[in-house]
This record gives structure tokens, C-alpha cells and sequence, in this order.
């Protein structure tokens, strides 16, 4: 259904069956992959119910802005393959994670569609075609063989396909500039041991995982030539909130005169945040720090903070990528 | 034997027996916690003869530069009321970690000595002494109700007792200046969460873990009035090599104006070694990052990289805190 089918990575969630309300068939669901199972298990699962979908975007089986949009858009469009009412459909769907705005967004753009699948099938092709486009603009800022160092995912699994900061890398790649990637494990949830480095060895791109707290060492020792991060949110002033610990990839990249590129689609881009200072960020629980694979780390009585996201300064970033080309500061 | 014997953490290794070698007694061996067991289990063990002790020192057991000096000294005078070959038992123990200066440092000083016990155990009262009064210096730069942000575990477990950076908030708490500590959970071995955490919980030193990535983000909300650190050596131009991201938190703290103090007795000075650039950076097994309680956290085919240290040039220290006093650059 989209040109991600064709890659080594299978589109993070797809629509099967006709594109249309008209058309979709009565086999109509969603396929899916199953996230919280890599790296060990490539698993696609279905949706064929509301309460699957749920299910999934809440346990983080899906996860990442733009891949929630899509999920937002084609539950709708479930929703009405099966006769559902599509409001309270659509209620049910964003309150699974109240906070993810784009999960918000998909669902009401489905809602106001003539054809809520066709609107779904839309939204998706369109995600893959605006990262393709981002990532062309991005590859031409990746010098013959860059040394690139990536913080979290945002990769095809954060969206249906291509992916934004990866989809530049794998741009670059594509058009022979043999890029290499320095992968920040990222802590506490792991996406980049987990889920980019799955990416970046599924598509031949070579790559190392690094702790978190090598990201100075290497700067400072010449082996990054430059840094790329997507967004979960840019203010009107260009202040980045992105997953917790770009900050500090930030202020290294700064200190070391290395450029530091965000990418993200233009929906990415909130015009209604005035700045980084306004943007809420998520208290997530502590249990994400205080145990690791099911192991407490530290003593029982010790309590942990973990803050979600941080805000990167926009005079601390070299320039934004998006579908229309790069914006330098 | 030692002051940290009265303090609600027990001597991290200890000589069990009379102070000299002709008043050891038959029943002489050594005591040390058994850090692997931290902070699940508070284990003291035993070792009696060299090859135990070797196999605690090479499985982390017993670690920390100042704590694996003691556990030389008492490894000779071990062996010497043994009746063993002092020089053979010295080549054996310095072996287990050749790269650990300090290690070698502890079993020459014993070989050198009259009577091996009574400079054991002079070694280990020194030790606590030393860092006592590097702890009393260090208290007079903390503010009152001042929030702390350490790295890594500098506490009485690196040691044989009291701690360097640990020993500066502990001396601080002590004089009543009521400091809280971010600990740094310290990937990937995870001191910070395992050990550090564990002092400070013990000593009732009110501290929060926090992920290394998060302190950008603490910084830069206000939440940071100081960083203190210890340190594995330091070059004749103060450059500071110490556990791998600790320069990430000193270019995140001078980017913040924050004061950033290294703690560390004389014998951490080496003035053999002229500059951060002379220093070799051990790399360290790449399992270590990537498996996590026993659980691969990254796909079977990808490879990591792995620096236990690196350099924080003398520019950005603050100041360093000796049992001689403060030194400010």
C-alpha cells in the first residue's frame, strides 16, 4: 500500500483491505508490528477491534508521533468498516494516551473526512511521501561517509515508514554517501538499543551503540562529524521538546562546533507553543528507572525521577529539516 | 579497626586480626562487602587465602582506586602470615586488574615495609583519615539545603571507608548543611543506581536517581547548585579522567555556570602522566552495553562500543578538594 512495503522494514501500521468505506471488504483491519517485542521478534499483529487497537497504543506495541496519527485515523476507519459510532470510537481511541497530539489529530481528521478509510489510507501514504521528501533535503547536509550520532528513534518505527532523523540517514545512504551512526542506547525505555539500531542493521547502514554517557568522549576524540534528532514538538520560536537527553547531545554538539540538525515534519511545528518554557513535560514513572528488565537496580527505598522529554534551546540548533528543505537558523 | 567501623556503612575491606605481623594470630584473613551483591544484599566475605582475594578483585567484588590500594597491602600481609613468598603473592594480586594503579601501589608499599600488617593496616586508617579531611574542606563549598549532582560511586565503597565525593556531601550533611543528591544511575554498570544510592540511603542523605540523561534537563530547570565528582587519575595539567560521562555532566555544568568540583586525595595526582591526552582510555567488553541483567537489549548482530573513561580537561574544573584543602584553578 505504501512504497515502505518494499523495504526491509514492513510499514509500522498499514490498512488492509479496499481503500475505500465502500470498498474495504468485510476482512478489513489493521496490521501492526508488534514493537515491544524487539529487537528478538519481528511480529506484525492485527486489529480487528477497537479495544485491540487500544490495547496497543497503550502498552506502546505502536509508539512515535506520526505513527500514532495513523493509528488514530485508521481506528476511525475501523470503527466504521464495523457500523461503530465513530465519535465514541474516536473518544475511546484518544484516551489511551491523552497527551500524544498527533494521535488526537488523526482521529479528528478521519472524523471529518467523507470517507474516514479513505482519509486513513491518505494520511499514511502521505506520512511516508513527506519523511521521503524530508530525508532527500536532509542527505545533502551528510558529508561522503558522516559520521552521524542519533539520540532515541525516529525512525520508520516512529512513523509508517521512512522515518525522519533515520530517514535522512537512510537517505544519505541510499544516495551513496555511506553514512556511519554512533546509536545512543537512551535511556530509560532503550529505543535506541531496541529499536534503532534494529532498523539501522535491518537496511546494511553500519552502526554502533554507545551508552548515553559516551556521547561527549566521542565528539571530544573527533568521531562525530554530525548530530540528527527528531522532534516530538517545535515551539514558535524554534525550541525543540524531543526525547529526554537530546538537551545534553545538544549543548555537547555546541561545545565541539558540530552541527546539530532536528527533523520533523512540518505537523511537528506548533505555532500555538510560543516557546520551549510552555511546553509540559510528562513526569513518566519511576519504575522505568529504578528497574531494568524486570530487575530492581537500586535499593527499595530509593525514589528516581524521569522526565519523558527535554527542551532543546532553538540557539542550540544548527537547522530544522522538514518536507520543504532545510531551514538554517 | 578503622573510624567508618561506627558508621552505618561497614569498612568496604578490613584486616581481621592484630595490627602486626608478629600479633596477627592464626585466625588473620581479610573482610570486604561484597559489592556484587549490592544493593540487593549486604554481604561481608572473607578471603584467606590469595587466590580468593584475586577472585574477588577481579570480579569487581572489591573496587574503586583507593579501596583496591588497602586490598593490595592486606593481600601481602596476608600472604606474609601465611608464610608465603611475598613477592610471588605480589605479582599474582597485582595481576588480576594490571590497568588498577593504584592496586600495584598498595601491594609495593606492603612489600617495601618492615612488617607487612602493620602497613596494611596503617594504609586503611590512612585511607579514612585522608579522606576525612578532604571531606571537611569539601563541606565548606556545599550551600546550605544545596542540591548535588554526582556521577558514578566516589562513596565509602570506592574506598575503605568515609568516600571522596561522597565524603564531601557526607561531611556536608554531618556539619548540618542538609544537602539532596541527584545520583547519576551511571550506565553501564549502573554504580550510580547500585552503589551510590545505596551509601546515601544508608546514611540518610535524602538523594533521587535520575537516568545520565537527564542532567541537561535538571540543570537547566535550576535544580543543580553543584556537581562534585571523584576521580581515577589526574595528569600533571589537571586534566581529570574519571568513569566514562563525566565529561558530558562538566560541559553540561559550565554551560550552565555551575561549579564542578573533583574530589580526590593526593595519591590520585600523578604527575607523570603531563596531560588528559597521555591518559589511555580502557575499552571495556562490549557486552557490558549490551545486555542488561543478563538480557540482550539489542539485535544479536550489533556491535557497541564501550569506554570505561573519559577526560575532562583542567578548563572546566572548578576546583579540586584534597585532604590538603581547596585548590581552585
Amino acid at each position: 500500500m505504501t512504497s515502505a512495503t518494499t523495504s526491509p522494514i514492513p510499514p509500522t501500521i498499514e490498512w488492509i483491505g479496499g481503500d475505500t468505506l465502500a470498498g474495504a471488504g468485510d476482512d478489513a483491519h489493521i496490521e501492526l508490528i508488534d514493537q515491544r517485542l524487539l529487537p528478538g521478534e519481528l511480529v506484525v499483529v492485527e486489529a480487528r477491534t477497537i479495544a485491540a487497537l487500544c490495547e496497543y497504543i497503550s502498552t506502546l506495541a505502536v509508539r512515535g508521533a506520526p505513527a500514532l496519527g495513523a493509528a488514530g485515523a485508521m481506528g476511525v476507519a475501523l470503527a466504521a468498516t464495523l457500523g461503530l459510532d465513530l465519535e465514541e470510537a474516536g473518544a475511546t481511541i484518544k484516551a489511551t494516551r491523552p497527551t500524544a497530539v498527533n494521535l488526537a489529530w488523526g482521529v479528528d481528521k478521519a472524523l471529518a473526512a467523507d470517507d474516514p478509510v479513505a482519509e486513513a489510507v491518505h494520511l499514511a501514504v502521505d506520512d511516508v511521501a513527506r519523511n521521503q521528501a524530508l530525508g532527500a533535503h536532509g542527505a545533502t547536509l551528510v558529508p561522503e561517509g558522516g559520521r552521524v550520532l542519533t539520540h532515541c528513534n525516529a525512525g520508520a518505527l516512529a512513523c509508517v515508514g521512512w522515518g525522519t532523523a533515520l530517514g535522512v540517514i537512510r537517505s544519505a545512504h541510499d544516495a551513496g554517501r555511506r553514512p556511519s551512526v554512533w546509536v545512543d542506547e537512551t535511556r530509560p525505555l532503550l529505543q535506541g538499543a531496541r529499536l534503532t539500531s534494529w532498523e539501522l542493521d535491518r537496511l546494511g547502514i553500519p552502526c554502533t551503540l554507545v551508552p548515553d554517557v559516551m556521547s561527549g568522549s566521542l565528539m571530544a576524540s573527533g568521531d562525530v562529524d554530525l548530530v540528527v534528532v527528531g522532534a516530538d514538538r517545535i515551539a514558535a520560536n524554534g525550541d525543540v521538546a524531543n526525547k529526554i537527553g537530546t538537551y545534553n547531545v545538544a549543548v555537547l554538539a555546541h561545545h565541539h562546533g558540530i552541527p546539530f540538525y532536528v527533523a520533523a515534519p512540518k505537523s511537528t511545528f506548533d505555532d500555538q507553543t510560543p516557546d520551549g518554557a510552555s511546553i509540559p513535560i510528562e513526569l513518566r514513572d519511576q519504575d522505568e528507572v529504578l528497574e531494568l528488565a524486570g530487575v530492581r537496580i537500586a535499593p527499595a527505598t530509593v525514589q528516581a525521577q524521569n522526565r519523558a522529554f527535554d527542551v532543546t534551546p532553538a540557539a542550540l540548533v544548527t537547522a530544522y529539516i522538514t518536507e520543504d528543505g532545510v531551514q538554517r537558523r
